[in-house]
């Protein structure tokens, strides 16, 4: 095993993006769906998430922590999977991912562990990061005056968390104004919003005004950008839209995902310094392609701007898993670098150093606390 | 040879979307220009169709065909093609593709194959895929009612195709309203066109009625994507705008050729169970760069979502190239996956039928037939 | 060493777009900065420019040129580099970068070497770019007309040089109307820049006017298209925007960089006799991704079509780089083609002369001066 392959084995990893993994059982179409990200309702009855880059990595890297070969079939994955509780899957996985600290965006729904239970299970530590579009239906829900409430909501969670996150690009996108609105406008706004049940924002007054208000807080601002579900119109989570945006702030700002976009991404992280590239999600979901995304993002993005996360939510195997590729995937493309004389060995074991966490406790400030 | 290798050379292919090849003689011009796909006049005096990646392809792997060595030279190959009729040609390249199945879109003019010609040059089946623009043109030309014309032809053509076709890219591409019009615009629509002498359909609501016609059949419908001519603003081809559509439906969709779009193309084929993705005639176009292309549409796409095809049209190097092409870029793309331990050589195999014709028999419904 | 591997190395090249190198002594802030193209301002704290593939790829291969091993440390680069005087590092690099011909474009302001000073440095011969906004600049503080001011400039400066420039995707970018305004537009225009000053151009009106003055005067006209400085929206860079302009005209069009547009500009390339394509900067910035860049330039661009440039300005080094990184880019990528044997080496070797050379020969007709 060469140094640098010792190196990436050996890092432990800043997740930067996570969300919770399960903790009660789940059926056979459960698990599957959990492999397609894009489709927003059940497979199709030909279809089977197993065949698919993810299905596939699931089966060669996730198959040998439940002690079956490498590469088992499907069927005999869900079988062996299915003797165990997500309990005890997650303190498997989790504890096999080489992570060291999970940020975790806890603005998902659903029956997942929160903040305290991710980090007992895995044994790691792990910090909050606070979704703004659920901290806007936190306001709407209470008495009094929408920005103040969402001011003090904000602030009182941000308070233990380490930055915030919105997904804009999944109520309307990037495109258009995203200026500051007025505090009229935000109130009208919120009246309208309030009056029509106040739950699921997709107010752009009131989008723009957790952004702003996010970005006072100074904690970096996570955007998912590009690759998700369907309810999002990719082409309007292209994140050159966000260029007007940019302009405005100076506080950090981390695009995740990126997928197809990943070179605009890398570019944004080349012309504002405050601004950061993160493969997330996309790398899962790439599977054996991961590598030539990997690459990708290693274009014109400063290697100081480019950070790691698995994006897991739900089964456990995707905070391993995640890991699992982008170790594979970085070891691939620096190893090429060196190879052809591009790079030196030493060039190539900083930068996994960067990406693995020395840029991460910078942004986050993780070393401080 | 690998059992990987003997398993994609052997695969009888399902070619899902070719057109005819030249029945009759033409100078060298006529075939230089049917090598460069984008441009609609005559190549400039400097230039060459055969220094291109599709003209070194055809003296690479053609050039066997005709008895010539690997690599002959551009004026060799003219003049050794030159001794052949078209009509032997096609014999000679249709038979030599390994295709079991054409799927023959009928909807381009010019003295070319039809059917029946095609099943008789290749010895193979060939079944054929009605181009909606095509009806259109006949039903503005039918008396009577333009609605009920459209209906009376489409099914009467449809009863014995397996699939519709629409090349709304190239009539002013995929942006903008994309839903059923009403009776009433239409017959308002079908009006001002015939007054207009009823050819070369670009009328938006005659369009847009034509699409959901054919998705009202219930067959396959294909879609031109992307790479084409320069009649196609190939911006307004980019798949994700056709987002609002895909949402309207659940018939079977098929992207086709996608270049360079591929990416987002396999993101729709994950996020909607109908939706199919298939590199068509980008892969003959790339050559060399084939692998390249073929490997990123193995990205998000499930593999249960793509197809193969040729988009033949014209010279009959393209039907056997087209095959020649995929079967050496699938090749070392899976090669690749399996080498790197990311697959196993039997998963590969799997996908290698799924692509090569198990997914367009499901599709095309070819088995009950 | 192969005969691929030595022609590519030999054949000397046409940089048919760059600029001047630095004359006079600055920092290592300055440097640095220069390594960043996208950034406008000074780089970040914790940020350097040394932390990139551009940087990575300055330590590999020029600090040889230096006398330092490959990889040295950005700190021992620096320190050498400053031993030296700028015009001692022109010298150096400009000469070990294998160029015959450098087609200069002076329309960047600062300290830096005009077209005679290259000639002088490199040893080689130096051609003039004009740049149009460069032309309306000087119109609009000349006496007169505009329009008369403008052409009289324009022809006086293109007597001697080779071809035009513009930045148009900096001044607004490329959507919208690019026809040729009226006289009666142009002078009403011209009148409203001058009241303001008449500085820093980026009337729509006066852009188009300049780009149909270049166009009429037959000379090539290079265009910035994509990746710079984010004072450009990359996503209004996007050549496709340029569908409706290219059709036209017939006037060599250059579309330059390109990033990361470069399968669209190919694509152009292929559709329009009288467009080319360059990756330019680009290459320098991608280092080590550069041969992944250099193939995507080689898909649907016809290889008749395809340019050579380094887009050097400031650092002499990017001057030496650029060729240097073409190099073993392009034979990266067409040693694969050979190796896998798409391509034979004779064709490879062919267009190696295509692109370094042949090409610019005939569209800046340099053969015949």
């Amino acid at each position: 095993m060469s140094g640098l392959a010792r190196r990436i084995d050996d890092a432990a990893l800043i997740d930067q993006h996570v969300h919770g993994c399960w903790l009660t059982a789940g059926d056979r179409a459960r698990f599957e769906n959990a492999l397609n990200e894009a489709n927003t309702g059940p497979l199709a009855e030909f279809d089977s998430g197993f065949d698919s880059q993810l299905g596939f990595a699931i089966r060669a890297h996730c198959a040998p922590v439940l002690g079956l070969p490498r590469h088992a079939a499907a069927e005999e994955y869900w079988e062996r999977r299915s003797r165990y509780s997500e309990i005890e899957l997650a303190r498997l996985f989790l504890s096999s991912a080489g992570v060291s600290d999970w940020l975790v965006d806890t603005g998902v729904g659903g029956d997942v562990a929160d903040v305290a239970e991710l980090e007992a299970l895995s044994g790691n530590r792990a910090r909050e990061i606070v979704r703004l579009e659920e901290v806007a239906e936190q306001a709407a829900q209470a008495p009094g005056d929408y920005a103040a409430a969402f001011g003090e909501i904000l602030h009182r969670r941000a308070a233990a968390a380490v930055g915030t996150k919105s997904i804009l690009a999944y109520r309307g996108g990037f495109d258009g104004d995203l200026t500051e609105p007025s505090a009229a406008e935000v109130a009208r706004a919120a009246g309208r919003w309030r009056d029509r049940g106040g739950v699921r924002l997709d107010d752009r007054v009131l989008l723009r005004f957790g952004l702003h208000q996010g970005l006072r807080l100074g904690l970096p601002l996570q955007l998912h950008v590009g690759f998700g579900d369907r309810d999002c119109d990719l082409h309007k989570a292209n994140p050159l839209l966000l260029l007007d945006f940019l302009r405005q702030t100076d506080t950090p700002i981390v695009l995740l995902h990126c997928y197809p976009y990943e070179r605009e991404a890398g570019y944004l992280a080349q012309a504002f310094n405050h601004v950061y590239v993160d493969g997330g999600l996309s790398i899962n979901h790439l599977g054996a392609r991961g590598p030539a995304f990997i690459a990708r993002l290693l274009e014109m993005a400063p290697f100081r701007k480019i950070l790691y996360s698995s994006d897991g939510f739900g089964p456990a195997e995707l905070h391993f898993l995640g890991a699992r590729l982008w170790r594979n995937g970085i070891h691939r493309v620096l190893r090429g670098f060196v190879d052809t004389g591009d790079w030196s060995e030493a060039d190539a074991l900083r930068v996994v150093d960067l990406i693995a966490r020395v840029n991460a406790t910078r942004v986050y400030r993780l070393g401080a606390r």
